[in-house]
């Protein structure tokens, strides 16, 4: 059985072309529920402008992307990360979503180990400003290609033993099937994680990817087995949304009422 | 301290632009001792050509590149394979090599488990036959970006559990720095090689990468922990060849010599 429609939701990424209230209005037109919104969008017109937009257009905001980023070479810097942080927790508190998604940044050095330090030291220094504010953070671990320049937190099994160190209603995961399809152990970290997963990504791995970056496949057109992976996350007790976040140049430069349609075809024949 | 020269080999990747001979009389002139050969390249010419090159320059063959790729959708196909990795055993003794390193194989679909155990009984296949030839198999766990394209063994872990389902006398793991040095498990998994380890390569992971596949750097130009890294090999018994395998378009379009010299200044400093 596929995955229900009330549980999609457009992660903005996918439909780069558009700004929040096209993207906005599109989930609208399409009977998409929810939407994924980033912040460098969202800057475009402010925080309040996209909360009246979400509103006027009766979605609800899965995720807000991204916070994270907390390694940095000075006291100084991290400390100016922290507060953006504190920033971004307040922003998904005005948008009205529960989920503040964290890539948590490159090691600033060699030390991979002193980075993963810092990341940890920077989750703790915001926790409680995420729970006063009603916001929950889903540490998102990367693929490991991306170790070297957007965040040391790779693999499942290391992002649930980094959340484990914090509450279990603060802190959590969320899995994205690009950043974790070829782990052998995928599966049974997934029900690990029971309990702390806070939000589901879905997409596809191209073989051969054209690009690592902005190569990420439509559902279907690649090897994830999405549907396993979807059912393994439920059985673990997820039954949040179901975000579509696809990096995709060609993807962007088409129409993008073209992509919310296949988004919407293939999600319900392939998720 | 630095590696001794005398571990130095040069993986015949890093001088791409060189055939068989051209590279085995360069390490020569620069006292590199031993040599990691691919039989694409020994192709051109013939084993017994190659062979007799390495005897009069009086070098070793550190290991030869590549055995495996034993996924396939039929089993004709697989037994082809399989027959070519005996082929492949048959070169490496004949070259005075006694490791055969192994890189396992793409899924031909999008069943990873299933591919994964096409490669064990892949393995299985031709382990008597590599003892019977004095020859042992290096399973090399790739980078997770290639387990759509190249190889579903991924992780030290995983090579690991898979080597041990043979005699540690005829199969072992491969470690190369660019593949694994992202893993938060990377010194348990090392330390729990122990006895397994077939060979050592280095290299550098520039950030970002200018290309997946052609982007590796010379050590010291990325951010690998290069040395607490050997120093993890050394300290669970590995005391071999160490292989410098870069795959760098930009350093097969600059003279051979030139890579030669920066390879064993580099080798020396930072390795």
């Amino acid at each position: 059985m596929s995955a229900p429609l009330n549980r999609l939701s457009l992660n903005q990424m996918t439909t780069n072309q558009w700004n929040v209230r096209e993207a906005v209005e599109a989930c609208a037109r399409h009977e998409v529920p929810e939407i994924g919104l980033w912040r460098h969008k969202i800057a475009e017109s402010g925080v309040a402008e996209a909360a009246r937009s979400v509103r006027e257009n009766d979605l609800r905001v899965s995720s807000l992307c991204r916070g994270g980023m907390f390694t940095a070479a000075t006291a100084a810097e991290r400390q100016e990360r922290i507060n953006d942080n504190k920033r971004a927790i307040d922003e998904a508190a005005e948008l009205g979503t529960t989920v503040l998604v964290l890539v948590c940044g490159p090691a600033p050095d060699r030390d991979i180990d002193g980075a993963r330090r810092m990341v940890q030291e920077g989750i703790a220094a915001v926790v409680d400003h995420a729970g006063a504010s009603g916001v929950r953070l889903g540490i998102e671990p990367l693929h490991p290609m991306f170790a070297g320049d957007r965040s040391v937190i790779v693999g499942l099994a290391e992002s649930i033993t980094l959340a484990e160190k914090f509450d279990a209603h603060q802190v959590g995961v969320v899995i994205d099937v690009y950043h974790v399809w070829w782990d052998p152990d995928l599966y049974a970290q997934i029900t690990r994680a029971k309990g702390r997963i806070l939000g589901f990504h879905v997409n596809d791995w191209i073989v051969p990817p054209p690009d690592h970056l902005k190569g990420r496949g439509m559902m279907g057109d690649g090897v994830i087995e999405i549907q396993r992976i979807r059912r393994a996350v439920e059985a673990a007790g997820y039954d949040g949304p179901i975000e579509v976040e696809i990096f995709n140049q060609a993807l962007w430069d088409a129409p993008g009422e073209d992509v919310m349609k296949q988004m919407v075809e293939r999600y319900l024949t392939v998720v």
